[in-house]
């Protein structure tokens, strides 16, 4: 086999550079540009010939880069590409898993559809599977599912003294769970009740024997900020130190840092799956090994 | 056959709204927001079962809109449309039609065969076809192409005394002769010499015969401004008045409104393929035929 070769997607370099460097693989250069009227414009000036390829591109706030990131991929195989794989750091439309209202679009199919249509492979870190029980359920190509969780739990191990690791809500106890079991700590779970669409409540976890223990809220995606907001207020409220915040996806909507800043939450550290200042953890030791599994692994 | 339905996409309201009434049928809402993390929410509340759905969505600055397209052509079916057909007045992605170095993508074809995936059949406005000779070379499913033509060459006739229709390089001579023949109006075609990158030279047409005509530029595309600029320009230096323009797709970019100021462009229309000030010719009564034929026409 050919030593593969890797290429990042616009914005998707320097994550594409660790994971280059951490496989021990060539990057190849992506040129693009915009013209004046929206479209975007793709060259790969290399060979392709029968090399598998892995295209780099985290996919927050999706819609304007799966254009380009299909064109990659189908000019990588016009370029004699073998196989195209894709590491997708964050993988988006995971959250409109099912109807909730008649007549709302399964985005999470659509996308999965595409994405299956384009690529032979699929990595990413902690998919916001809720109601589907793994990507195969909605990803009709082979794929690894990367836990940030060992490396969220090494930097809590690190940077925070006698840490309670705590979930805002029931949908984060996965995170939290495997987060906390990774290096042995307390962990919690806070209960949200929703009695209308503004009015939610959310319950402050049992805390027998905790005392002095600093939390640290855990969640798999950060994106307007309110539900870490909320449940950092309960925490303060029931007595205990504002919260730090340790999450894996750092998506930051408009007013999440504002939102974040009213709660009092100073402390706070996301994965580099997502481009933000606060996304200090970095995951390529920990893709590396699923990309070069999906690599090895000739269907 | 039951009525087909018509269905905008976000921002295509007016002009769906225009050719429901042209065709005579109904339009259906399509409910959308975006989440605060960039990802898109769409819901159609409506029966949809066998009908026939016609989805409006122009795809000037196409990447942002290609995945709410998708996922609305992926949802009709879900919700038991017949056929899904696209009307895309403004049809993007024509223009890298061939690699004019080694390794750039074939944007054109990518962009294609997942608008062939998605639907059953399309119609647009004058696509930018320049090397292919007609959509049926990238596009795999039936279509129509309506020709805006006659719509420019009757504002044209009604607007300008003694016009002189003009192309401002030989690209657009298949819509200047089309616009000229409409209503058997003069024309000329310049001609453009390219000795590098920033070294273009466009030569004024013949005017033997034509002296006291006003000038008309005409092109199917208007991006950046700068060939209408620099075409007004070479006009005006071989003492002809400053020239009216007429575009079939006014798409505008950033200073383009500038440009065509600063060569004294004063008046201009589009049609209404793209929404902009300056597209005041609608197109909706020429695009229904192209619409009603490939509704009737069942393969």
């Amino acid at each position: 086999m050919t030593d593969p070769v890797l290429i990042a997607m616009p914005g998707d370099e320097q994550r594409a550079e660790r994971l280059a460097a951490e496989l021990g693989v060539e990057r190849i250069a992506l040129e693009h540009r915009r013209f004046p009227d929206g479209e975007c414009y793709l060259r790969i000036d290399a060979e392709l010939d029968d090399l598998d390829v892995v295209l780099v591109a985290s996919l927050d706030r999706p819609d304007p880069k799966l254009v380009p990131l299909l064109f990659a991929a189908d000019l990588a195989r016009d370029l004699g590409a073998g196989r195209v794989g894709l590491v997708a750091p964050y993988l988006a439309y995971m959250r409109q898993d099912r109807r909730f209202l008649p007549g709302e679009a399964l985005t999470s199919v659509s996308f999965a559809r595409r994405l299956s249509d384009a690529f032979d492979w699929l990595v990413t870190v902690d998919p916001h599977l809720h109601r589907y029980p793994t990507l195969d359920a909605v990803y009709s190509i082979p794929s690894e599912v990367v836990a940030a969780a060992p490396a969220l739990a090494d930097w809590i191990a690190g940077a925070i003294d006698r840490p309670l690791v705590i979930g805002p809500d029931e949908e984060s106890e996965q995170w939290v769970r495997a987060v906390a079991e990774a290096r042995g700590l307390a962990w919690r779970i806070m209960t949200k009740q929703r009695f209308g669409d503004h009015d939610v409540r959310i319950t402050a976890p049992d805390l027998d024997g905790l005392v002095g223990h600093r939390p640290v809220l855990v969640d798999d995606i950060l994106s307007s900020g309110a539900t870490l907001a909320d449940a950092a207020r309960v925490l303060v409220a029931a007595g205990l130190p504002t919260p730090a915040c340790a999450i894996v996806h750092g998506l930051f909507g408009d007013r999440a840092r504002r939102t974040l800043a009213e709660a009092g939450i100073e402390t706070l550290v996301c994965t580099d799956t997502v481009d933000a200042p606060e996304s200090r953890i970095q995951l390529a030791a920990h893709i590396a090994p699923a990309v070069r599994r999906l690599l090895s692994s000739r269907p």
